[in-house]
């Protein structure tokens, strides 16, 4: 038995909030079906994708789950796939979207059709209007922080990671809302707008309070880690080493594995500070920086690592994507977290199942990224009972379609 | 009633992913008490702190939740730990930790006292050794495409991503654990990997695909949005602008706001792209970012604004964290995610309540962060029934401590 083993839930969205939201509970085993339109999502071509056309982006976004094609332009199409979101079963009813919860979907509607109905609508803002990671992220301050120090241009995020929490919230969400319902009975409507995930966050990091309690804007600190003492050196070979010390025991490793304790006793002694304190540390965080320099220049990743590892310091490789892949057994199938995984019309890939492992429920192997369409007719047979004439009915009408690319 | 009334959750953990995992579950109703030791955790002091010293980061990460101090060295301190995590109670029996699950914190030993004791457990890396936001980013790729095209160092993010994520997918994780005890009657443990979290997210967004599949290197792109177009600006009023249009709706309204639609044509002729095609937005990203430069620089903030939201485009203006907090109606209490609260020893910020609402629950005003240890007599009280006498001869003993700073 998996974790989520019999939860069924619906899906009607685009991008990566919903989506990750989804595929991330269909890597716990709960059944997840994502109903697009015929001409598939507006993500299904996003990029990266292959020669052929084929979205690696929706592919990963999507793995382990049902997809479902219907004409959702058409009175029928929408009432099947009203049908499908409301359909009965303990552990069904569960929808998450990331359309305007209105007309066809407007909550009050699906919910006469099923009283305890759990749905998630995500929105952009609060108040509906749209917003992407991108523009929420220039909002909320982190690109004026990023990047060396003196930049004057602000440097956006590359990973979407308002998306990603967003949508992990909103799993969180749905699972604290079907909770309630199996203690209560009542379902309900959830709303998760993407720039309150990230307005909140800048509130819970205490950025809003360094601004009304402390009067400080926030400087640019390049690869310096705010508060503690953390940077990045070059190596021998002209690789790239972080160490991070966030603790009094990190930084006693990383002085004792980089030999620099009686420096950095001159180094006390001459501006006053005691490196004991991490604000301290973090005040001499450039001459820090330098005793270490020629440390790290002096030696090749793998002389570096020796040192670092025997005393236990915290230390990290940068890496490019190829070099994550072709590199780090961490990222490989040596890692119960990865296997190779067959996805129609692209190939075998590395893919990850979930990252959280139940030692008493069996882990859900890693899905592989449906064909739009691709489980149509099992959904309407199993989830509405229709007949093979009926489904047929359907196709020949061009309310739905099977995997047809 | 709140949407997780009644739920109580332990935790021994610091910094982010743990504290943040039950943050926003108290943010939810549960209650969630943190057992610290006499001096406080790791995080205790982490910057950003007032000038007396007290953390805004530490305040913001453990709004809402009950202190508990405890000398978790002593013998009796541990046992007092152990009885609080396991203390009986349907809806109780939930911990969470990020120190090693082994000597007293063993899961075993702590099931012996609760058998079906739900317990999650973060870890740096998925064999146990350390790892923290910083170390995990560098060897994702992450950085190594974040920052202006031709920039040969790489670009920490200064967001802490993977730990928010690590910490919420926690959270779902101990949701869904504790749906499969209610039905099933059995507990068990959780293992979350930080690194694991990244590296799954590589996977899902598709990037081992791209490396894998298309044997392409991303390469860094500044701040235009990958395979499709968006990109920022500069207004007439030195302020900065992003534009997003990852879908075809998007380009259009963008291209209609901006009068830039005879341009584009005359540009998918003499490049003989399609810009209704997303990739040959991407392809043709300087070009188009060309043709966008004079009319933003030609206008003010006020005056795109106007022009763009005429046309429903998606676009977001750049802030630093203090022009967010004094001039972004999002951020102040028009909006119902936060509210003003007076945190002891800090005074007053605006502090974000969850970011998700359930219409048919009430929602859980946002809570103060507490002082070391203000809870603890409470929770010796009423979670493990001790005497006014008892607790009075555990803090005679020096094994527990109030309030004390």
């Amino acid at each position: 038995m998996t974790i989520l083993s019999g939860l069924r839930i619906t899906e009607c969205a685009a991008f990566i909030a919903g989506p990750y939201a989804t595929m991330s509970l269909a890597a716990l085993g709960a059944e997840v079906i994502r109903i697009d339109p015929l001409e598939g999502g507006l993500d299904y071509h996003r990029w990266p994708v292959t020669d052929s056309g084929r979205s690696l982006y929706w592919a990963g976004l999507n793995k382990g789950k049902k997809s479902v094609s219907i004409d959702l332009r058409a009175p029928e199409g929408r009432e099947l796939a009203r049908a499908i979101i409301t359909a009965p079963g303990e552990h069904a009813g569960l929808f998450i979207t990331n359309f305007p919860a209105t007309g066809w979907l407007d909550f009050e509607k699906l919910k006469a059709r099923r009283h305890d109905l759990i749905m998630a609508n995500i929105l952009g803002n609060r108040d509906g209007s749209t917003a992407l990671d991108y523009t929420v992220n220039c909002a909320v301050g982190f690109p004026s922080v990023t990047g060396a120090p003196g930049g004057e241009t602000p440097t956006n995020h590359v990973l979407p990671a308002w998306d990603l929490l967003c949508g992990m919230t909103a799993a969180t969400g749905l699972l604290a809302a079907e909770r309630h319902r199996r203690i209560h009975g009542a379902g309900q409507l959830l709303k998760i707008a993407l720039s309150d995930i990230a307005l909140a966050v800048v509130g819970d990091l205490g950025f809003i309070a360094e601004v009304q309690r402390n009067g400080h804007e926030r400087e640019r600190h390049g690869n310096h880690i705010f508060g503690a003492f953390g940077h990045d050196f070059e190596t021998k070979d002209q690789r790239r080493i972080m160490v991070a010390a966030v603790s009094l025991g990190q930084w006693k490793t990383l002085s004792k594995a980089t030999g620099i304790a009686e420096a950095v006793k001159a180094l006390e002694q001459s501006e006053n500070l005691d490196m004991s304190r991490e604000g301290d540390r973090f005040a001499a965080r450039e001459s820090l920086a330098r005793l270490l320099t020629p440390w790290f220049a002096a030696r090749t990743v793998a002389e570096a690592a020796s040192s670092l590892d025997a005393e236990k310091a915290c230390w990290g490789l940068y890496q490019s994507f190829s070099q994550l892949v072709q590199d780090d057994p961490r990222c490989s199938t040596a890692s119960t977290l990865f296997a190779n995984v067959d996805h129609p019309g692209i190939g075998t890939t590395l893919t990850p199942r979930s990252p959280i492992d139940f030692t008493a429920c069996e882990p859900v192997p890693p899905g592989a990224g449906p064909i739009l369409g691709q489980h149509t007719e099992e959904v309407l047979a199993n989830v509405l009972q229709l007949s093979s004439g009926q489904i047929a009915a359907l196709h020949d009408k061009g309310i739905v379609a099977g995997q047809t690319r």
